[in-house]
Parts: C-alpha cells; structure tokens; sequence
C-alpha cells in the first residue's frame, strides 16, 4: 500500500522540476502528516549532485524489509531530486546498491568493514564498482540496510556534503522503545494529540495505512520496539482477541524493524485466568504466564515482552502476595525467556504509606534488589527521581545498580511541560540527563554510559520514550513537538553521542527548510525553550507545583489531597521562613543516595549550581544569589525571564511567516499565543502565592499579577485532555 | 488560510497537464479528507470546453462570502481545467461573474429572473455581456452566490452539459443543520469516527483549517448551521469561557453560511447560574436566560438558538417543575425572540413510568400541545417513533400539529446501522421518510410537504441530522459514510425534490470517478446497501434488537433491563406461539396515531407491506407470507438474502480495485470483510434465539448458525465506541 506522502511524491514526480520550491501557487500547504520525511525537492544548485547519486536502485534481495527500504528510497530519491528514480538491474554510474555481502556477491566484494556493526548497524559508502561510481549502503542484515537508506536520505535531505560518502553508524542500545500510554477506550493518559492511533475496536481487521506510516517514522529515527498499551493496564489486552490484534499490528511494523510489546497487569491470571491468585511463586500462576506466553508468540513469533507498573499508584503487584519486585520480575521473565523475550520492570514506586521523602523510595525499594532478576530482566527507570518534572537532577538508580540493566525512560508526551500547545523542544533536557556524571563507579560516568551498557558491562540495554503520538493529523498535537518524537529517536540510537543541537538542526532542515535564514532562528527558539518552560514553571529547583489531576497550570498552593505527595506544597515547603525542599543531611538526605562525588556538587547551597537550589536545599527569602539579588528577587525575575523568552519565540517564528507554509506558520502562532498567555498565567499565580506566603514585596520593575491570587485559585478545568483512568 | 486540498490543487496546477489521471506514478494516493471537493482534472475529452467556461473570475463585491466562493472557484476550476484560473477585472469571454444585481452593475443589467430565489437561492446561466459569452452565477444575497458557486463546481465535477447552462435553486426549508452529539471531553455519543473535532481545550485561540475546511463542506451541500455540543447537554457550555469558544467557531463558519447552535441544559440556571430553581415561569430564571442569550449574541450576533432534550433519558425539563414542554420552549423562546434565535424542543420523550407502548409517548404528550409554542419555536421530530432504526414508518407527529412547526430530525452517524465500518448509504432510508403519505391535511401530503411548511403554511421549517463527523482523517469514519453527510445536506436543501439515486451518482462521482464502469457499481452497491442492514438486522419490521448500552451487535435475547423498553424482547415479544408487536387495536394501537388513510395500510397482516409487518403485527410463525412460505422461513431467508447481498457488494467492489487509488480501495475492502463477518453474526444470532424461542427447524438449504446461541449471549464489548455519558 501506498502513504498519503508516498503517493503524492509518485504524483509530483513530473511536476517538481515545474513546480518546485518558489514555484506559483505558493508554499505547499501542509498539515503535518509527513513528519520529518517529506522530501521536497533540493534547491537547483544541488540538483545535478544529488541526481548524479540516484541513477537507480539496486537492492539485494526482496526480504519485506529491503522491500521498505526500496520504497522509502524510491519516494525520498524521487522527491528530493525531482526525477522518477526506479530499480534498475545491474551497478551502473551512479546507482545506489544496497544489502549484505551475504545476498550480494558485488557488496561481498567490496570487502567492507561491517563488523562491529551487529544486525542494525550500517555503512554507507561512495565506491566503484567495474569502474563505475556506486554508492553502496551496506550491513550484516537487512534492518541494518533499511537503517542506512534512511541515514542516506536525511544526509541527503539535511545536505550533507555528497562527494565521497563514508557514514558508519550503529546503535549503541539494543531496545529503543516507545511506550503507548494508551488505553483500550482509546483514550491517552497524558496524551495532548488526540485519540488513540490504536483502533483496538476495528482492530485486526482494519489496518490503515496510519499503522505502516507510524512504523516508517520509527524506522526513520533508530526505533525498534513499541509498548502498545498503558503501564496502567488491563488484563483484557492479554485475552485472545486482543492478542490478535496486537498480531494484526506486529504484521505491519515487522518490515520496519518495530517489534510490539505489551504491559502486563500483573493481576491478570485472577482477572482472565480464573485463578485465585496471581502470587509469582505460586505454580498456577506460573504456569498460566508461561501459557499466555506461549500462545503470545504463536500469534506474534517476534514478541518483544512484557512492561510491568507493580505495586505503584495502585496497580497490583508480588507485593500483595508478601513477594519481591524481583519475585514479580522473575517469574514473568521465566515465562518469555524460552522466547527470547524480556521484562521492563518499572522503578516507578511510591507510597503514601511511606513517610520518607518520595524522591528516596524507589531507590530504597530497588537498590537491595541489584542482582537479584534474571538476566531477560531491565529495570526501568525515569529520568528523575520525581515525575518528568521540566528539570530534575538524574535519578540516584544510575550507577546504584551496576548488576541490573537500567532501562531509561524519558517522557516524550509532555504532561509537565505545557501539553501540546506550548513549544518546547525536549533535546537539551535528555542531553542534560544522558550527561550527568553519576560517579559511579568513577568520575566521567553518565547516565548515558549507564544506559548503553559501558558502565557496567551490559549486552542487554535500552532507553524508552513515553509517546506523544495520537489521532491528530500531525501525529504529535503540534508540529513542533514532532521534533521530540525525532530526538528521542535519534538520542536512544546513540546517548552518549548524540547532541541536541545538532538535531534540532536535522529536524528543522527536513520538517521546515534548509535556507539558513530559517534553520538557524528555529534552532535557536528550539534550544532555548526548554529552559524557558523551567523558567515560568518551576525555576531554581522548584517542581510538582502543577494542578490536580489533569497537571494542567500553576497551583503551588494546592496542600489538601489524600497523599501527602500529590500535594505541591509538600514539594516547595514555602512559608514566611523560606522555600525548598531540604534534601540533605540536615533533611530527608536524598543526597546521600547518590555517590558521593555526584552529591557534592550539590551539597552546599553556597556552590551549588543555582538551577537545583531549590531541589536539594532550604533556603530563605533572602538568600544570597551568585547575581548578587536575594533569593525571592531571583526567583520572580526568573519567572519574567521566562515569560520574556516566550515572546522572543513568538516574535522569532513571527519573522519567519515568508518562510513557512500557511497552514503550519499560523498554528505555530496560534499555540504561542497560547503559549505567551499561560507562561504569564505560570508566572502571575505562582508570584502571587509565593508573595503572599513570603510576605514580600514585588521586586522593582517586576509588574503586577494580573489578578489577585483567589483568582488563579478559583480555576477550574473539568475538560482539560490527558485524563487518569 | 488555505487548507490542504486547496494548497495542493494550487502546487499541482502546473503539473496536472503533465501528470493527470494515469500518468506515470499511478493512481494518486488519497485518504478522503478532501471529501467530494476534489476537483481532479477532467478526462482530455471535456477539457476544451471547461476551460472555455474557466477564463477567470469576476466577482462582484468582496465580502468574506464572496472571498470564499473565490477561493473555491479559484482552486475547483483550476484543479478541473488544469489551468490557473485567477481573478480577472472584467468580463471577457468565459469569464465567470458572480454576485448579486445590488453589487453588480453588469449583473443588474442582465434583468435576471432572481424573485422567489430568497437569501439563499442562486441562478447559474451562460449569457452574453457585450457580445462575450460569459457564465453569471447570480442571487439575491452573497450566501446565494456562494451556493451558486458550488453548485457551478458539482455541475463540472459530475459532468453536466455545459453549453446554454440555465440552473435554478433555492432551498425548500430553511433551517438544515448539523447536530453534534460532541461533548466538552471530545468524546462523541454514538460516534465511531474518533474524537469531536471540536477541541474545547485548545479553543478559541486555536482554530485549525479543519474547521474552515468543515464548513465548506457544509456550506458545498447547503447546510446553514451546526449545533456545536450533545442534546445531553453539560451547562458548562453556557459559561462565558465555552461562549468564546462557541464564537470562535462561528467566526470561522461566518463566510460559508453556517451559523452557530448550542444545546441548552434546561437546568443552567441552577448549575450555572446559582438559582435554586428552573422553573421555567420563574421570573429569576427568565431573567437569567434573557441575560444568557443577551450574552451569546454579543458574542455572536448571528447565533442561530438552542436545541434542548427536556424530561427524557433522565435530562431535566419543565416537568420537574410541574410545567409543560411548552412553557420550557417558550421560556426560551422569549429570550431569544429580541436577536431574531429560535428553539428547537425535542420530542423525542419517553418514560419507563408510563406503561404505554413507547412509540405512542411523544404524540402523546406533544399532539396536544399544538398551537401553544412561539413562533420562533420549532418541535424536532426523530424520523420515526422508536429510535433511528434501519427500518421505522415515519414518526406519526408529522401531520399531527398542524399549528407547529416540525423539524425533521434523521440520523446521519449509524448508531443502528452498523456503526461506520458497515456500507449503507442511508439515502433510501431518508427519501422512504420523506415520500411516506401522512395523509394530513389528505392524500398526497408527504412527510417532505409537512417539513417543507407546504402542508400547513410554516415559514420557519427545518430539518436536522445527527453528525456522523469526527477526527478521522476521512471525516466521518468510513469512506462510504461521507456520502450520508453528503446526502443529508443535499435531501436538507429540497426534500421533497431529490432522490437518493441521483444523488448517490453526484456523489461517486465526485469522490471516486465520472467512469461509468465506476459510477454504476457504486450507485448499485450503496442503493441496495441499506435495505441489506435492515435484512440482515432487522428484518420484517423487527427493530430494536442491538446490543445493550454500545447498540452494537445482535443482542435479542435480552430482557433483564431495568426500564422495559430498553429490552429488545419488548419489541421483538417472540415466543412459542409468536412473533412481533401487536400496535393495532387489539395491541397497543399505536396505529390510531395516523390518519386513517395512513393507518389504512398497515392494519391487515394480510395486505400490509410485509416490510413493516413485524413493526404493527404480532403473528404465529407459521402466517402465510405473500411468497406463499410460513413466516419462519421467510425470517430465515429474509436473514440470509442480507447476508448475501453483503458478500455481492464485497464482490462488486474487489472488481474496481484497477479503479480506486489503493489507499481508499485497501480500506473500504477491509470495512466490507468487517461487514460480512458481522451481517453473519446478526443472522446467526438472531436465527439461533428465534429458532429456540419458536422451536423450529431452520428451512430445507439455511445453513446453521457457525455457534450455539450460548455462544452469541456471551460476547461483551466493553470497549465498543460511541460510549453514551
């Protein structure tokens, strides 16, 4: 089947050279769908280079997935060169040769060096073949090739110099992940685009070209695996006829290298198996998930394996039985090891029964368990030790746990970050945590190489994004937070190694322009946006200080819910005395959790970089800042900081409404609309609580809330998106 | 803005030359958002003579009307031609003029026959200005010129002659509107095409070119106005944050001729309103729905009024307060009588209180209400008496208030009808309503002349249809159902004039391909399609018989629920000795409710149309039919000539795939093997419950059932869409 993009690409085919860039009629309308693979036309000066290295295609062999990587070169080469560009049958000048020395006896030839490269790794390489000039996309397997035909086109598509071609690449994790938080109603906890892609109701039968587009996109960026359901699961999606349906999807990512995963509710032998128990050590209950495990890969022979949320914010677990996390783990891991399957077991713990600081829980939960799971065993842990607040230092588990494989899970969806409508661009806060130096087990040790498996040795290794993916047209809720569904990508394909402004560079030059004029503005609004949402949310270390519930707005004063941690005043601590949570020795020591290299740098509220202060100390009013300003000045012009940046995006994107196409320029503007008025209302409800609390006044120069505080108390948004279940 | 299809139609004016229908690239790749505005290139043969009609634009006047019929004139006649067609400055030969005599000198000079057209009417007619052929697209007012416009395009689009054009419209009924079953969360009551695509939380600053594209569609089949939220309704929709929201859309609908509804919650004044009443002769609660709608039209100054659903299915209404549905009606009416509004009360009332037969509850209580309303209200009648049936005889209120206006309500979304998955063109179904003789004043008076305000002399008329529109990238969740939106507009516009044949070929035509070898098929296929659901559903005058709660799925065993009508055995009231609803007078004598030449023929089982047998008559199994067979075995075959029809239309439509782009043909073909494997089920289950409550054989040569009826009773559907709040 043919996408709306690859169609319309067969269509312009004879068009573009007439029609291309500039052409009358103006900037192609475009509504998002194709993401970052759009191959529009190059600019006439690059033409005749880039034709010069698609005069054909020539794959080795008809796999379903050198099938795709024929189809998306087909599409990207004709679309970018403005020329039909077809199979061809022999190594002529200027061909594009693709496959593994084991099917192509002309690649076998060459003598490249692919090893190393495992099974999605790739070379891509200018050579000549009899004499000829060939560029050859090589690999050890052919996911490894569809890998490298997608890196050829965003070389091409991002400009990258053509002469002489030698790009070597493989991952540097094995499971790159995206985790569907997506109910079976198909509604999203937490998703700000819409519905569900997944139509379980039409499912199997109904597989629209969505899902194989869905799995191109993935393949695009380095993803190879999807948790199609919620971490707060249902036992039905474990019934036959949803494991049918799961089948149905598995049947269309296969070709693109996306396995499908499922979250496990780990009640499900009580809920569907009609036992009356769901105890790991109990032999029934064993053997029903070695049952429902068999008849999982029967259905889908690649099953990637189980995510598990256990004994956290209510869902079930080993704990009701007086079992281990590790119990729960292993005896899940038992049933998919005979498959080659692996369990993700979830970090994510915390109890209001517990009165010890939450930021301290999993760790003390986990931590004893190092060594303890099996070796199909990961343990998943979020970035912070919090909930995927706009900043927070990395979690103590990294480097905690040297015995266990750490799987990281960032949030791409961005439930702290001002949903869908507010542009923040998430690079430099994944870059920020894969950076962070745990110390352990020495210095120069990040998270990054925690993850990727140097630190400590491990083959078996990952990274996870919750998605932002849904029913809307552009996939993501706005057009710009497409770009984090990209970097996740790219960043899970190498932590260690790849950095946030130089893909924000890729994204922009693929989803927007290549004209510097336009690439480097967008760059700039994307690399300092993340750092203005910390700035009029939550800035100096302050977090969790969103509304109830839906997480939509400010509301720091919010102290009645159940749980002492829901609360965002259990998180600020702010009274006429001072603000922040104390964290160290002379509180709930979260500190002492990580080593003590890492603690340092963080210990003193003298030294510590001031963009944590709040995180780790208690500090007064009046503490002295490195800028010279009193603690509250700092922390209210911070807040204006951040508004200000907001409108400097707002003027930037302006700027550029010669360079964008209608359609995406004017919702652009219309979410940074947004965007500017929620970034005041941020700044205004949270500089009048805490002026209130503090008994201070307003800065000099600082204006005004825009209502008094009872007013931002007094919201209430019953139909705000991303619901609970 | 421009949207999507109108951005491509302007890239690819250049290239249609080159790339037309059957170029090299093949079929182009379409995912049904363009709906039937496509405007592909005509066939070589027509393209002479439609550029003659297409050598620029004149209009007469720039209002955003007018800049709207541009803009589509612009995009339709250049994607028809192949050629740019722009706004010229006079009127050359083959220009198209267009405006209204006031604006247009040149247009006035003509001397027009335009009386009797109104505001909304239009008159297309080639002329001669200066010696030069020109086509004048005239009316009286800039909506009429707009209609015209699209009128101009759906003429070239499904190849009408073009020599001596002469057409002449304007619409018989007044109000023709959408109803949204949308609530404020963006779930769709009965919906099976996504979420709402209205977006309460991002609006009203963010006002996506979905909407503009939305009420073009409209606007392209005459629909004048939409009623925004459920008929269940919330009261938050009345606050002043959603009334922004509400005008921001009415902004957007402005140009195209669609006005704004609202749903009104009878109780407002008490949820929002901080009364401790709705009584509606309470002075404060009139004072407060003055002051309301005084609001809503300083927001929106042409807001069109409120729908209400009072006092039935559990919402609140006048008789909690001891009042009738007149007083609440025209409580409401009297506020909105000052800015020109209307209401629009629903009938659509019945009580698990009253023992009566429900079909006789809404004449019941509204028959006697008749001449108590305002003149600016309106009583909406649901097509028939039950509930949007594959099969009703139309509802008996049509005829029987005189005094009154009727708005005809139908349902365009298929709640009964197999949600969107299942192909039935429901234009059959409306146009059977609308010929049906109520015999009111006498003979020969259709539901059509009642509605249409012929038969009683209304002015005020209307008819509405439930939305079948969501988030789907094709609309309405099908591309079969677009055609339902399409004919209910088209139906809307005269309903006592069009029929759905033609109208069905209008529509393939735009949608998929003028070819004969496509068009007839397809109209063969969707004519024969609804009375294929009603066979293999319902047949014989059976109704009622779906599923609890989802209505999906066959579901005639059930008799437990709590109220007694919402039990398909109270319809059905099948056993040993029987089947069938005696309304006749020695039943319920629902029958008493028509005129008597209506009741007339259906009052003998023995000479009624054996299609509403079942409906009026309860009858031994084995009642001779007119095909000389005992009831029985009609059933059965009735069951299986459903099924088979199905099969042929998935047989009809595997032989257009050389036809159809493969995008759309892939999907329908995956709908219509859904749609065989359900009709199976419909016909297994009901034929297995009614061959144990009979206990009779299946008929020599009817296949068994594929699973004993205890297989059907156990099915559940927790997560079947359109969730009912």
């Amino acid at each position: 089947m043919k996408g709306l993009w690859r169609g319309l690409a067969a269509f312009g085919l004879a068009c573009i050279l007439v029609c291309g860039p500039g052409s009358p009629g103006g900037a192609r309308a475009e509504d998002g769908y194709r993401l970052w693979l759009r191959y529009e036309p190059v600019e006439p000066a690059h033409r005749d280079a880039y034709r010069a290295l698609a005069a054909g295609l020539l794959p080795a062999g008809n796999s379903p997935t050198l099938q795709a990587a024929t189809a998306e070169l087909r599409e990207g080469l004709s679309g970018l060169t403005g020329r039909a560009v077809e199979v061809v049958t022999r190594a002529d000048a200027g061909v594009v040769l693709y496959g593994t020395p084991a099917a192509s006896p002309e690649i076998a030839a060459l003598g490249l060096p692919l090893e190393g490269l495992g099974e999605e790794g790739y070379l891509i390489r200018s050579v000549r073949i009899e004499g000829r000039p060939v560029t050859v996309i090589a690999a050890n397997a052919d996911r490894g090739v569809l890998y490298g035909a997608f890196a050829f086109l965003r070389h091409l598509q991002t400009r990258g110099p053509v002469a002489r071609l030698d790009i070597r690449s493989a991952p540097s994790v094995r499971l790159r992940l995206l985790n569907h938080w997506d109910n079976l109603d198909r509604t999203v906890e937490r998703g700000y685009s819409g519905q569900s892609i997944w139509d379980w109701h039409r499912l199997p039968e109904f597989t629209p070209q969505l899902y194989a587009d869905y799995a191109r996109a993935n393949a695009s960026v380095g993803i190879n695996g999807t948790v199609l359901n919620n971490v707060n699961s249902n036992a039905r999606s474990l019934t036959a006829p949803y494991i049918a349906k799961a089948a149905a999807l598995a049947d269309v990512f296969r070709p693109y290298g996306v396995r499908v995963y499922l979250s496990a509710r780990f009640s499900a032998p009580v809920e569907i198996g009609g036992l009356p128990t769901a105890d790991p050590l109990d032999p029934r209950v064993r053997a029903w998930w070695r049952s429902k495990a068999d008849e999982l890969y029967a259905a889908i022979p690649d099953f990637g394996g189980f995510l598990v949320k256990a004994n956290s914010e209510g869902q079930p677990g080993p704990q009701d039985y007086g079992r281990t996390h590790a119990d729960g783990a292993n005896m899940l891991a038992d049933a998919l090891a005979p498959h080659g399957g692996v369990v993700m077991w979830r970090a994510f713990v915390y109890s209001e029964l517990n009165p010890e600081d939450r930021h301290k829980q999993a760790n003390a939960e986990f931590e004893p368990l190092d060594g303890q799971f099996r070796d199909n065993v990961l343990v998943q842990v979020k970035n912070g030790a919090i909930d995927f607040q706009p900043r927070e230092p990395f979690h103590p588990l990294f480097g905690a746990m040297p015995r266990t494989p750490l799987l990281l899970e960032f949030q791409i969806t961005k439930e702290y970050l001002g949903f869908s409508t507010h542009l923040a661009y998430l690079g430099p806060l994944f870059e920020e945590v894969l950076q962070a130096d745990t110390h352990r087990p020495r210095p120069g040790t990040t998270v990054a190489h925690v993850v990727d498996g140097r630190a400590f040795g491990h083959q078996l290794t990952g990274v996870a994004g919750v998605a932002n993916i849904g029913s809307d047209r552009n996939w993501a809720g706005s057009h710009f937070d497409q770009a984090n569904w990209y970097v996740f990508g790219r960043m899970a394909w190498d932590p260690a190694g790849t950095g946030a402004r130089a893909v924000a560079g890729e994204w922009a030059r693929m989803t927007f322009s290549n004209a510097p004029e336009v690439v480097e503005p967008i760059v700039e609004m994307m690399m300092g946006s993340r750092e203005a949402v910390v700035d009029y949310m939550t800035p100096l270390g302050l977090h969790h200080l969103m509304g109830t519930g839906h997480h939509y707005g400010p509301a720091p004063w919010v102290s009645d819910l159940a749980r002492p941690e829901w609360n965002p005043a259990y998180y600020h601590r702010a009274d006429a005395g001072g603000i922040g949570f104390d964290r160290t020795v002379t509180g709930s020591n979260a500190l002492a959790q990580y080593a003590p290299g890492a603690a340092a740098a963080w210990a003193d509220p003298a030294t510590i970089d001031e963009r944590y202060l709040l995180w780790f100390h208690r500090v007064p009013w009046d503490h002295r800042m490195e800028s010279g300003r009193p603690l509250w000045d700092e922390l209210v012009l911070t807040y204006d900081r951040g508004v200000a940046a907001v409108d400097r995006m707002a003027a930037t994107w302006a700027s550029l409404a010669a360079h964008i196409d209608p359609e995406r320029h004017a919702e652009v503007s219309q979410f940074l609309r947004i965007q500017q008025a929620e970034a005041r209302w941020w700044r205004d409800a949270s500089v009048a609580y805490f002026r209130e609390v503090s008994g201070r006044p307003l800065p000099p120069g600082a204006p005004e809330p825009a209502h008094p505080l009872a007013w931002y108390q007094a919201q209430s948004f019953p139909d705000a998106p991303g619901h609970w279940d």
